[in-house]
């Protein structure tokens, strides 16, 4: 999944990202280029040996060990630069983009940039025709997620800013606006300025302390449709034998609160605008 | 979120897909046209007191109850058509996306068609540079698809075939096949010839039974990174005083099982390559 | 399972407490006792035709329906009672009793009384050598308690007061206190009191808001090894050729908290002592 | 938890089974006895230093190490052995105990013995009217249970017998039978045989495969009233600023599943006999 190309060809060319899959260790993910070379726990492999090689292929590193050469899904990009992140795992980021509606077309506000791994996850969605607008109070880490969403040749349909979002946003009518901040619940009155009316709220938060003041806050700007989840995924062994469920699991990673802007009667402003289960 | 556009305009015009949600009842979706009228429990509301409206502005019926008047996510599509898909939540659908690389210009078969919901969520990604090809065995749920499909937009992006895929499908070198079909088991022969190397293979099921005999035929036709898992959305009251998860939860929708289609010498096929947690 | 015995013999007599089942409609639970008759939904049927019938035996009413005479156990009384009680399920009651040491010999506080579904539970774990103290703040409430502890033979191993339990228990040294109320963290002080040293305090609480609080006050009140958790309970069809949970399942019942008193010096009361997973 | 006393007194004496906690470091459970020392990886207590002390007081190493002194729950008292046992969690046995009517006075025969920590549950609770009759087909293992469950002064309340229950069972008309056996399916001719009408028939299995089995073979002996069900337990971080869920947790122990021996006609013979949720 890059921005530039979803390869359409049996083989691999340079400038491909390609994930190379071992055996029983996790996975590499890089972009190929002539003459460079690729160190692994299992023995070293040359790009050489990796372009014009069929997708899906079995290769061998110097030491004799087996690797398989694939095209990594955005969840695959997710998990790789997942360290950073803390809690945006692919369970959450697939269900954040299809609540809050990101298809091809939409523009959407991001505050914090972080690592950029869901910067690249909103930009591999709107593509051309819409707009991410990724904001980050620290110039560093703007750099950073500019540079990891530009390697996945999704940049071009980003624009990083580095600011203070206290002071509010530059773009009005947005369709959706996603907050990965640990304190949503101060910029509110910012997000409402700049969202359009029906359009998307959303944050994930580690704690109930902080989901309780989200609430607070989403009710005092009269946001409507509020919702408050978790997901929660779990692995099973594949053994068809001994079929069942992992030992351990993930047991938590954020909050999802989510909320609309609706535009209202004074009459109206009351609680029973809460989304009803 | 339709085909055509994505409204960026603060207004409604005549031919807009919207959602009319109620303030305690559920919500109606459908398309502006002139003329028109929407019956609700709540009261009648004529289209043409809704076109030229700002999107998130309340309305009220004939006989006074209030309405917002939305755009609709993929999410709030999904679930309108949910009735008769049975097993395909948002909070699969999100996850199955994200997991199979299901990006802009991406070309992915689908079997069976269904009522065209999945089609939707798989087209809205895919658009004009990818392709869906969705077979069906029986013409009627097809031409059904087709329509559910054509109403969002979304049908110039997609391939609909009546097919007994026992006899395979046309395509070759396809990005991702997901089959959403009792006996996925049955066909992965047809799969494997029809992915690209590397490309994936997803299907989602409701019982045990069903997910262990696609393990065995998994392996048995040479597919590796096997991988079945099931997701779990938990909602909370939206009460900051008493802040607690709803009282019950769906429990079980359907287990998902992803595998890919790798390439290997034969002295590796062996069940190492299960992928591991 | 009653107070009195457990019957080891193969036959019902006159004063057994007896769980009558029907083939879809849940169950009656009542005692034996010449010229008395049962109503159910499927037709009447005498006592007498009850008494002196093997155990597990298949009984019809006099409509003709099958019901199975059973003994209960204590799941299923509590299960009978639990409508009154709101959150105490089994499967937190069997948690609590294990994890807090409820075992015979044990002498426990309880506060409230509620329906004497706990109080009940507690006695059958205690018995002659051990003591239940159950606590009500209101008369009638403690009247029903009681009232239900006796006709489940119980009533022995309890003694019931009415009390606001603001001014204290009369015991001290207890081995456990149970408080099954809205404000615990109102009353630590009032535990701390009548608890032994080492012993288990335990709660169950809705809303994460209670929790917060009651974590702050049993630090406050130099509490150790606090622990919070949940129970969840899934259940799955019982058909071997499509093996799966079922579709809907209890979210949530209440989040439970314990902690032990411990005597420390001055030096070490800090949140160390909190216990670590 | 001992089978001869839970103690009333405020002071440890000889004999008596104290559990010794760290501050960060889980826990020692062991028998106070003058002259002996405990060893920990905070340095060296003279058990002498312990008898006399007051229950949750805290005493200190050779080394300056702070300890508190405990009495031991059921709860502990399974973790403590928990390595040996795979999959009997608290959490089960909690569940299976309050499910299978489990009190003083019950007799329950379990097989295998394991290590003992289940037969121990048992015993704590049947007590001096009931009776444990635990099988076990290794006459090494049979030992091993016998002497953990001497160590808690229970062995009075347990038969410990050495034989292969493919030759059934020397109690008829039991209250409860449980078997912690990787393939019970083979033995339900031998329960029924052995379980009095209405009895309870109980397992724990950790995979998809052997439930689906069971199930098969329980309506093949014509038990009624089955459930199989999954306990799930997640933590909490005590921390009353940012309270939320632990990060990993236990995702599986094992499948429960439980049924009732009745009796039926013959023309009832037939699957409605399901228990229904």
């Amino acid at each position: 999944m890059t921005g530039k190309n979803i390869s359409h060809s049996y083989k691999t060319t340079e400038g491909d990202l390609v994930q190379l899959v071992g055996l029983h260790h996790g996975f590499h993910l890089f972009f190929l280029k002539h003459g460079n070379s690729i160190q692994t726990h299992r023995g070293v492999i040359q790009h050489d040996n990796l372009i014009g090689k069929e997708w899906g292929s079995m290769v061998k590193s110097h030491s004799g060990n087996p690797f398989f050469l694939l095209q990594p899904s955005l969840s695959n990009i997710l998990e790789s630069t997942k360290r950073s992140t803390q809690i945006m795992y692919p369970k959450d980021i697939g269900f954040i983009l299809i609540t809050m509606g990101i298809v091809p077309g939409v523009r959407v506000i991001e505050a914090g940039s972080g690592s950029g791994a869901f910067t690249s996850a909103l930009a591999s969605m709107v593509r051309e025709k819409g707009r991410v607008y990724s904001y980050e109070i620290l110039e560093e880490k703007s750099k950073l997620a500019e540079e990891n969403t530009r390697k996945l040749g999704l940049d071009s349909y980003v624009e990083f800013k580095v600011r203070d979002i206290q002071l509010g946003f530059d773009e009005k009518n947005v369709d959706a606006i996603f907050l990965d901040l640990p304190n949503p619940f101060d910029f509110l009155h910012q997000v409402h300025n700049s969202l359009k009316p029906g359009g998307y709220f959303g944050t994930i938060l580690p704690s109930t302390n902080q989901v309780i003041k989200t609430i607070v806050e989403l009710k005092r700007n009269s946001f409507g449709f509020i919702d408050v989840c978790e997901t929660m995924l779990r692995y099973y062994q594949v053994d068809p034998d001994r079929f069942r469920p992992t030992d351990r699991m993930v047991a938590h990673t954020g909050y999802l609160v989510f909320a609309r802007k609706v535009i209202k009667d004074d009459l109206y402003i009351d609680q029973s605008l809460d989304s009803e289960e």
